[in-house]
């Protein structure tokens, strides 16, 4: 049931966008009855949340490979993806769209990213760990770096995006924390 | 006039958005009569393609302080100041919005932003020919590295964005430069 739901949530999401959503909408489409969404979730808020958590965090499994650039380029692959799939693009349209009219999706999308990032941190404390990283490596801040050029590309240059993009995004990052200036407290933290 | 009218195309694409603009509107804004208008644009794409550019690209002066550090940081600061304003950022909710429904305003989006690499080449290529960076370093590359986490702060964080953003991106941006991952023709390149 709860993934019916949410596949019907990101299907709603898809083709009618965030502001037309409603818990009806996504129950008539789940073939569920209303109230066995509200048992589930507080509001079409909270199931939104949701949705976009499972699709834009879950589908990328976070990888152990044992060396820091394969386990980046793994990373940095399954985003390219994920984001370049048809339904990618389609929520990718949505958030943008809809997120600078309705503070809640902002937030949304905020936690989101917030969420995404604390869950690829092991790779890169594991890489500390392994010493293959300066030791005041900042996770989040070497993650940002890895994703920022291929949310770049996505929304802005109308360039491919492909695994030369998600490769490239490794050296850059890579190419950072080596020279040090993705460490934590220093002068580009935060 | 030129001024006038590009001025009130920006101020009825930031309250109307890119949809509801007419060229009617932003004659009655600006206080010329539409056939003024028509004899020095094609139509309202073009009207608003020649405002986009001014805004987004003209604002951004191009350094040449004698060092490659200063010029991308003064380059970096002036984009920070530029989309951290109240209308730079209201004109980043209307291209993200509405380029994604309009495929018109995504070719200018597009154009708007190879423009702005170009204008701000001679800073990388003045940095090579000092020596100060690799010779084979890719100008529009580096100036992507440059920009791509100022955007992704913009758009998808929700972090503050200010001058330690933009002098991180520097550091992020240089650091891959001298790593040799921004090179022309390289495994990165494209």
């Amino acid at each position: 049931m709860r993934v019916a739901v949410l596949e019907a949530a990101i299907a709603e999401l898809t083709e009618t966008g965030y502001a037309a959503l409603t818990v009806e909408g996504v129950a008539r489409r789940a073939g569920v009855h209303k109230t066995t969404i509200y048992r589930n979730w507080k509001d079409a808020d909270g199931l939104v949340a949701d949705a976009l958590a499972g699709r834009f965090s879950a589908d990328i499994p976070i990888p152990d490979t044992g060396a820091v650039e394969s386990d980046l380029r793994a990373l940095a692959r399954s985003l390219v993806a994920t984001m370049t799939t048809r339904a990618g693009r389609a929520l990718l349209v949505t958030v943008l769209s809809d997120a600078v009219r309705i503070p809640q999706l902002a937030d949304v999308k905020r936690a989101l990213f917030d969420d995404r990032f604390r869950r690829a941190e092991p790779v890169v404390t594991r890489a500390v760990e392994r010493g293959e990283l300066p030791a005041d490596t900042d996770p989040a801040e070497l993650l940002k770096a890895l994703a920022a050029p291929i949310y770049f590309r996505l929304v802005f240059t109308g360039e491919p995006v492909d695994e030369a993009t998600a490769d490239q995004a490794v050296r850059v990052a890579l190419a950072a924390a080596h020279a040090g200036v993705l460490s934590a407290g220093g002068p580009g933290a935060g």
